[in-house]
């Protein structure tokens, strides 16, 4: 691994990321970040956060038209409430505060007493809980459904509508209305190696990749012999359509787990766009790349959004971040 | 890996590409990616390529402000003429295009040859060969210092000022002196899997590093045992310095090969920050991410670009590829 030592891995990953992005306001020691202009006059703030090694998610989305604020946790490991806190007094200002909040027994605790404790400051505080992963419902890190790559869509999507001064209640039921929208099924062919251990996570055998994985590389449905890249986008659109039927046009994220080459990705997404349009799901827009990750472990995941005109106009709408950006 | 077969893992990810990127023209049967609105008349066209698993380079990188089209080889192999020559007709309004090369023999030979051929079609062609990589002379894959991470200054900078409306004379000696001003160094944590192999293209034992890999995973100047990101960050900034000191201030490219996540990558450059300070180099820009990768090897590249005041305002100006946009 490319660090010093597993106990200062994030920190120092702060400190690059406040070198290398001066428009935003890295608060190292708290672990806090944030755009720079916060709080913005009559703006309602997103502030999100979660486990690091999901990189960009979610330091990585903060900007102009997505979230105000980030809380890094340790790898895999929840933020702590001070964290939420902090981020949402730093960037409320006085519209009041989404709470983009990923399904991890942690994250989920450690956002509710972040509200109380925020609300104890005046601060207004909504939440929205994302759950679009259907590989599996209660799993290693939390009760139901987890939460993966709608997260993008939430972020930018709310992020848009914020930013152009929707009121805290629409922009929360936005939110939620895209994740009730969104759809995530993972795969992964190897195990990630995270930091304070030194060795992949769970042992993958080479010639052998799990379906349904979840993106700490906590067990999926099934370990399979390896598949082609269109059996594997066949087994993960139709896990996602057996869920849910699109009747709209869809987002669709094509999403590297870390260590997947962009190569692969782009030949995975051609298969993917194949599976859906025989299954007759028409497709909106299209991301793919590495926005979702699990440090350095290999594979993919998919995520549909179904979409109206409106909620089309808002992932247009431009967007400054680290990790996504148009428009400006 | 995340494919089909190993023979059309190239054309999978055209597809794959064109599907996600309608403001391309890919070309998947003759393996060529054109800007969509090219030719774009009274303009100097840029035309770059190599092997595929560099990805976003160089495909990732057509658009405006940047390369007008790109030519994929196989994986870790130089395209053919003929796709050079079909991309430089397909770009080309008369005022010429660029070619812009990697220092590998291949490449070298199939350029120098589609130059050739695209001028019996009565094609200006100029061309600049990029050699930035300090770690060796005389390698793997080529007579003389490698191209790498120097690329994407060039063609960004370069490509900025065509899109100016600078004539083809001019934009070769710009593209000249950005290579001559860049040095890059780069570390290999872990060798890459190429489809063809399908296991590690070299045996690299965990716990050891080599210290000046090339792209491709060609041996560097030393294997050593595994050292701190700290380490690395000076190992690499002093090779560099070794060979070039900028009297000026620098753009700065933290360059992922692949596998190493964007955590470990923000806490590197964290590091190289520290000792570029340390040695008094002023960095004027910077670029964190994967950009010029080696499939899924872990590693990390340097690459330092001296600049003055209007070469920054050319990598200011507004660019819009897959791999790298900002300003529209």
């Amino acid at each position: 691994m490319l660090i010093n030592v597993a106990e200062t891995v994030v920190a120092d990953a702060l400190r690059g990321m406040a070198a290398a992005h001066p428009e935003l306001t890295v608060d190292v020691e708290n672990r806090v970040v944030v755009r720079r202009d916060a709080p913005v006059a009559g703006k309602v703030a997103l502030v999100s956060g979660g486990g690091s090694g999901h990189e960009p998610l979610h330091g990585g989305f903060v900007g102009p038209g997505m979230l105000s604020a980030a809380c890094p946790g340790e790898v895999f490991t929840s933020p702590v409430p001070d964290q939420m806190v902090r981020a949402a007094a730093a960037v409320d200002s006085g519209a009041g505060v989404l709470f983009v909040v990923k399904n991890y027994t942690g994250d989920v605790l450690n956002f509710d007493m972040a509200a109380e404790l925020a609300e104890d400051e005046g601060i207004q505080v909504a939440k929205v809980l994302i759950d679009d992963d259907v590989a599996v419902t209660d799993s290693l890190y939390t009760a139901g459904r987890r939460g993966t790559g709608a997260t993008l869509f939430v972020e930018k999507i709310a992020g848009a509508a914020a930013e152009e001064g929707q009121p805290l209640e629409r922009v929360a039921a936005l939110a939620s209305r895209i994740n009730e929208n969104s759809r995530s099924f993972g795969v992964a062919l190897s195990a990630c190696t995270t930091p304070a251990k030194g060795s992949p996570t769970f042992d993958l055998p080479a010639g052998e990749l799990e379906l349904g994985i979840g993106i700490h590389g906590e067990p999926g449905r099934e370990r399979r012999a390896m598949m082609t890249s269109g059996e594997i986008a066949e087994a993960a659109v139709d896990a996602i359509l057996a869920d849910f039927q699109p009747r709209n046009p869809v987002l669709l994220l094509v999403n590297g787990m870390g260590a997947t080459p962009l190569l692969e990705l782009y030949g995975f997404h051609g298969e993917v766009q194949r599976v859906l349009a025989a299954r007759g799901v028409a497709v909106a827009r299209v991301l793919v790349g590495n926005y979702v990750t699990s440090l350095d472990m290999a594979g993919a995941s998919v995520t549909l959004c179904q979409v109206d005109e409106e909620v089309l106009r808002l992932w247009d709408a431009p967007v400054r971040t680290p990790g996504l950006r148009w428009g400006m």
